[in-house]
């Protein structure tokens, strides 16, 4: 059954059992059969990634999917819904994105559905894959859109964060991390573009291979994020600039942003290679095993085994 | 009368009465008659940015146009001769540019004087206009350049800061800006394409697109800048500095440049585009209606208002 | 004779009789004759750059050639039979570089063997020169390099660590630089290629042309290296970091640095004009006289020298 939780079940079919169990103990899962079957309605995606326009020109998305906010098909076909209308609206001129989930940005990648349901989505406009195509085409919106980060934001977390033009963090509260290579997993949604142009080839390569929890101090050292802000500050200091910038002309805003682009963008043909190679690592037998693992120990179940996901694919011992 | 101030008067009529106005009342306004006579007269011309050789190796450009520091067409062509003496010179190896102002490295480009004494400048050799050609000689001088900013650099000041090789910036004193967006303007000299590639694109973006003001400490912290240095450090430091490259061989400092150049200069083909979008949008009404919303607060005229631009462009309200 | 030291005696036969006097008399020169005709045997190359293999996956390369950790051409041959066993060794995934030797990572070059025994050299598998073939092969090595800076890292130390992956120093006892502007050299092992990408244009051209010391603190604020750790922690972090990564999967490790790679390493275009710059310049008269300074004053063989090189090399008078 499609909606039957597994872990890319046609790998491993042990790691199919190990999800659905979990899944109907803890009732958390990102992908729970009801919740899957709910998302065809737009009203319960919008529910799961909430859009908000505070004002013609500034706008909202606010990842609302407790317990983890974890990112799997269904979200990103929301996500993707959400980009149409911003690329389609002729006032907005900022977005921001943010959760309301206590601890969590996004997560991570929904690991418990099934592998077909992510490889077996249609292409976006791009020609790439919807989970490349979504990041490339959030980066080229002709808006600004603005991360701003309290909790985890991890894996595909991270992207989307890297994908908006800004990154505010909570200096107390943000997690970031690109955990891909802990579990034996490449990182699919871009950052091996993007890092390196942000933060420098050495802390790019720390981030992605190291695999480990960055605090919002260390991501504004290493420029991963603009800054970090004392976690009481952060809301406002985001909405304020969101509001500043929703106050400027909508062309100089588009016409700097285009110039920036051909400055700073990586081009688009570095973005599909990633996303492939993360599929290919996802069927190896090596990161089966330590994804089933983390799932074992209780990974979209447990706060306590996502709250320290850095420590958790260190504690892995190759068999 | 093409002496008498306006403001892109072929646009809007208004404007032209406002400069003017506004001139005459206070007399600091960077482009008054009297000024724009003399200016053929290179006498004149030498004593609002000053070319001191302190060594034959070492030399000072010193911004002297009180009380702001405005420069348009006039001490572009100024700047022109002297890039020009540097391009010639056999013994020169580094330049600092600073300023004799207080509180002002360089406000902005000079928004009073007629639109066609900017449009209406011949190309210079890279057959681009005069600003972005200057950006662009300024960049690939075969001398070290220094930019020592103390008090506000904004628009084309930081632009030509950016420009330079290195910045080093008084923490309590020195205030970086893109200011364009928030008037409606495109910026004009490169930022587009130098800042993404010098403090990253997120940085960059909210420099642009936030448009606002950045102390030295946090232009530190993003990489704007070399370093910020107590402002009463400021000084013996790039003296140091300058003195330090002046006395090793010039040969060995052509060649390292010309390699770090190959490595980080933007294509000169980024740099006109910007200034073309600088141009076209000072023209739409919108920004005329932003400028002269400025001017009649006091822009050019008026310490409190170019003392705080960034918080001067927020207060707008669209019509 | 071959194995006597001189410095670019074919140019300048005064730095023959020099280098060969303060040998004999301080016993400390990287060069002295017996120990070139040692290199030879691989035995005593292996004691001077020391391979550990602490685990199957994690290995160490060690600089362990006192009073200075100098790298000429007898220790070039030496890395380059490292690498060549990191390239074929299937199971190792990281490697540490680290020094032996208190006060010195790397000092730099070795400035007095003869000229042509660097020039000499046969071309690496790149068609390149050894040095920056060395550099390229490094970079692209299928493991992730860490180097642990403690002590000077100076012209080829800083250069070894900049081709390696990442860079971490001891906040307390690391300094690094690229000194050779300030002797009238221009660097040979590409940090005009790397540096811009890594820390920004105006850094780099601080730190390539103002040719001076910077110590671990702002090393760390330019981005040179990762993080300055107390020196305390410093060796217990990179080894926390080394085994967590050698714990991960190899093909995952493989996969991400190569996608790094596209968007973050230099064209191997650049680095051979960077070796035939510093060999152009080791050949001109006043570089030889600022050498010779150099070397009068103890290079290579008082600590008091290599200790304060960047204050050495601005105390030079042009005659």
């Amino acid at each position: 059954m499609k909606t039957t939780l597994k872990l890319a079940a046609a790998t491993i079919a042990a790691a199919f059992v190990i999800g659905a169990a979990h899944a109907e103990e803890g009732g958390a899962a990102g992908a729970a059969p009801a919740a899957v079957a709910a998302a065809s309605s737009q009203q319960a995606a919008q529910d799961q990634i909430r859009l908000t326009r505070v004002t013609p020109a500034y706008w909202k998305v606010t990842f609302a999917s407790p317990p983890f906010n974890i990112v799997g098909p269904k979200e990103v076909r929301q996500l993707v819904r959400i980009v149409e209308q911003i690329e389609a609206d002729p006032a907005v001129q900022v977005v921001v994105f943010d959760s309301a989930v206590p601890d969590y940005f996004i997560a991570h990648y929904d690991l418990l559905t099934p592998l077909e349901d992510s490889t077996g989505m249609a292409p976006g406009p791009t020609g790439m894959h919807p989970v490349p195509d979504l990041m490339v085409r959030i980066a080229r919106l002709p808006v600004i859109t603005i991360a701003s980060i309290r909790g985890r934001a991890t894996g595909i977390g991270s992207e989307l964060a890297l994908a908006a033009d800004m990154r505010f963090a909570s200096r107390e509260k943000a997690i970031l991390s690109q955990w891909e290579v802990g579990a034996g997993l490449v990182a699919g949604g871009g950052p091996m573009a993007r890092l390196p142009r942000l933060v420098g080839r050495g802390r790019a390569l720390e981030i992605l291979v190291g695999a480990d929890d960055i605090g919002g101090e260390l991501a504004e050292r290493y420029g991963y994020v603009n800054r970090a802000l004392p976690d009481a500050e952060l809301d406002a200091f985001v909405d304020g600039l969101a509001r500043r910038i929703a106050s400027f002309e909508r062309e100089a805003i588009v016409e700097t942003k285009k110039l920036v682009d051909v400055a700073s963008l990586p081009p688009d043909a570095e973005m599909q290679p990633g996303w492939d190679a993360f599929i290919a690592s996802v069927k190896r037998p090596a990161t089966q095993a330590r994804l089933k693992s983390l799932v074992d120990q209780g990974l979209q179940r447990k706060p306590e085994v996502e709250r320290k996901l850095g420590a958790r694919t260190a504690a892995y011992r190759k068999q």
